[in-house]
C-alpha cells in the first residue's frame, strides 16, 4: 500500500508517499481502509524524531482517521462499515490496522474529513476534563491555547458542562474565535497577566504550554484545583512550591494519550462516545476544518501547523 | 478554663498553661471536656508561629482530643458521651467546641489517651490513601518517614488493605520498626538509593519530605503513580519536568486537613470511621503512644518530638 514515509530520518520535510506492507491484523483488530486522516501537533514531533511511536505500534505517522472496513478479522463488524478511529499511529496511510475498541461511529452530519480530524481530540478532551478532572456545572475551566485544535474543542465541551470557560491566545482575532466557540473569560497573554487576573478562581486548567506557565497556573487554581498539562510547547521543566500545592490542596498532572494500554484506550472511547458524540449531533460542540489537503502534501501540512496560523484542524485525504 | 498559651509569642518554648475565656458553642458544635489530647508536628509549627490557625478557628493549639461531652448544644448528643475528636484548634485545654460531624466514638478497646492521639493521623491517612488516592489491594505503595506518627499508621492501613509496602527511615532500628508493623520493602536512605531499587515500579507515594524527594518520587513512580505530599520538612521548593509527569501520566498532589470546609471534614470523619474503625477495633492497626505527660509540660512534649527520637505518638493529659 501507499503510505507517507520520512525519506530522510534527519529532515521532518522529507515526508513522502512510498510503498510499504499492507498491515497484518492482530486479534481482536479490524483492517480500515483509510479515506482521511487527521493532522496533529503530535505528528510534527514524531516527524523530527522526538514522538516515537509506542512499542509494538505502527511506525506509520497519524493518530486519527476515518474510513471504512476493509477486513473485519474476527471481529463481528461488517465489510464497508464506515468508522473513525483512535489510534496510536497509522493513519497516514492507505490501510490501518485498529482494535476494535478504538472504532467509533462517524458522528451524525459529518463528513469523512470531519469525523477523521474530531477523534483524537474529543477522546483527549473528554478523558482530561470529563474521566479524570471530572468537570462540574458551574466550575471555571481555563484552557491555555484556545484557538488550536484541542483549546477550540475543549472551550465547547467545557462550555457544555455549563462551566465558566476562561481562556488565553495572542492575539485580539483568536480571542474573538474563542468567544464565538463560547468562552466567558478571554485573556490576550501579551498584553494582560491572567495568572493575577483569576488568582485563586479556576477549579481546571487544560494546559499545553508546560514548564514556563507552572507558576502562574498554579497562582489561578483555587483551594483544590486541577492542573492538567497534555503538551510541553512552551518546556519541560519548572520550579514547583510544594508548599503552596498543599496549602491550596492543588493536583498537577501530566497526561499522555497515546502511550496507555488498549485496554485504557477502549474505555476512553466508549466514555468520549457517550458523552461527547451527542455534542457532536446537536451542534453543541462544531468543528471546524482549517484545510484539506491530499495525503502526499504532509509535509506541507505540518508546515502550515506549525507556522501557527492554524484555527481549527488540518486533514489529509487518501 | 485551663489552656496552653504561648506567653511569649516570639519563642515557641515559652508554652503555659493559663486562664482563657471557655468556648463559645456556634450552631451544631458540642462542647468537649478534654480528658487528653494528642500532639502532632503542626503543633510545633504553629507554636513557631509558621502554622496560624484558619480564619475563624480557635487559636490554642491542638488537632485532636478525647473526652466527653460537658454541652450538647443544640445536638442530640447526651451529656458524658465519650467522644474523640478532628480539630482546627483548641485541643491544648480543658475545653472545646467540635462541630458535630468532626466526633468519633472511642475505637473499641481503646484508652482515653490512645482515642486521643489517633483521630487526626488516621484521617489523614484515611482520606489520603483511601479517598484521595484509592488505594487497592496488590498496588504498591511508599511511605516515607515510615516510623513516624504517619509513617506507622500509614503502614498498617496499607498494609490491612493488601498493599505491598515500601518504607524509608533514617536506622536500621527503625526500619526493623516499620517491618514489625507490616512493611515489605525496608530502604535506609542514608545507605540506599531507593528511588533507583523502586524505579517506576510505585503506584502511590505518600510524603512528608517534600521538595528534596520529588526528582526521586517520580522516578519510583510507576505509569499512572499518584504522588501526595502532606508535609514538606525537607523544603517546599524543588525542580519539575512536567515532561516526564507526561510520559508516566503521573499525579502530584500536596494536601492539608486542617484547612478543609466543615463539610469535608465531616466527610472525611465519617469515610475514616467506616474504613479505619473497624482496623483500630480487630488489631489490624495497632497504635502506640511512646509516652504521656501533663498538659502542662506541652513545651517538653514539643521538644521531645522535635528531637525525632520519638516513634509513636505523644499525649498530653488534662
Amino acid at each position: 500500500m501507499q503510505a507517507i514515509v520520512l525519506t530522510d530520518e534527519s529532515d521532518p520535510r522529507s515526508l513522502r508517499l512510498g510503498s510499504v506492507p499492507t498491515p497484518q491484523l492482530r486479534e481482536g483488530e479490524v483492517l480500515v481502509k483509510v479515506h482521511a486522516a487527521g493532522v496533529n501537533r503530535a505528528d510534527i514531533n514524531q516527524a523530527q524524531g522526538n514522538y516515537p511511536a509506542p512499542p509494538g505500534e505502527s511506525e506509520i505517522i497519524g493518530l486519527e482517521c476515518a474510513g471504512t472496513i476493509a477486513d473485519p478479522g474476527t471481529t463481528s463488524r461488517s465489510i464497508g462499515e464506515p468508522v473513525c478511529c483512535l489510534l496510536a499511529g497509522g493513519a497516514y496511510a492507505e490501510y490501518v490496522a485498529v482494535p476494535e475498541g478504538q472504532l467509533l461511529p462517524i458522528p451524525e452530519g459529518y463528513s469523512m474529513a470531519e469525523a477523521a480530524s474530531i477523534v483524537e481530540v474529543a477522546c483527549t478532551v473528554w478523558n482530561n476534563l470529563g474521566q479524570i478532572a471530572g468537570i462540574r456545572e458551574g466550575q471555571r475551566v481555563l484552557i491555555h491555547g484556545g484557538s488550536g485544535g484541542i483549546g477550540s474543542f475543549a472551550i465547547q465541551c467545557a462550555a457544555a458542562m455549563g462551566a465558566e470557560v476562561a481562556v488565553t491566545a495572542s492575539s485580539e482575532e483568536k480571542l474573538r474565535y474563542c468567544k464565538d466557540l463560547g468562552a466567558h473569560l478571554l485573556y490576550n497573554y501579551r498584553e494582560s497577566d491572567w495568572s493575577r487576573e483569576l488568582k485563586n478562581t479556576v477549579d481546571i486548567i487544560l494546559d499545553v504550554v508546560g514548564g514556563p506557565y507552572l507558576e502562574g497556573n498554579i497562582r489561578a487554581l483555587a483551594p483544590g484545583g486541577q492542573l492538567i498539562t497534555i503538551a510541553i510547547q512552551g518546556g519541560a521543566k519548572s520550579t514547583i512550591n510544594l508548599g503552596l500545592l498543599m496549602m491550596k490542596r492543588l493536583t498537577v498532572r501530566g497526561t499522555t494519550l497515546r502511550s496507555r494500554p488498549r485496554e485504557e484506550k477502549a474505555t476512553i472511547v466508549a466514555a468520549t462516545r457517550e458523552a461527547v458524540w451527542p455534542m457532536l449531533a446537536d451542534g453543541r460542540i462544531r468543528h471546524h476544518i482549517h484545510e484539506t489537503l491530499p495525503l502526499a502534501d504532509a509535509a506541507r501540512a505540518h508546515e502550515l501547523l506549525d507556522s501557527g496560523a492554524v484555527t481549527g484542524k488540518l486533514v489529509l485525504e487518501v
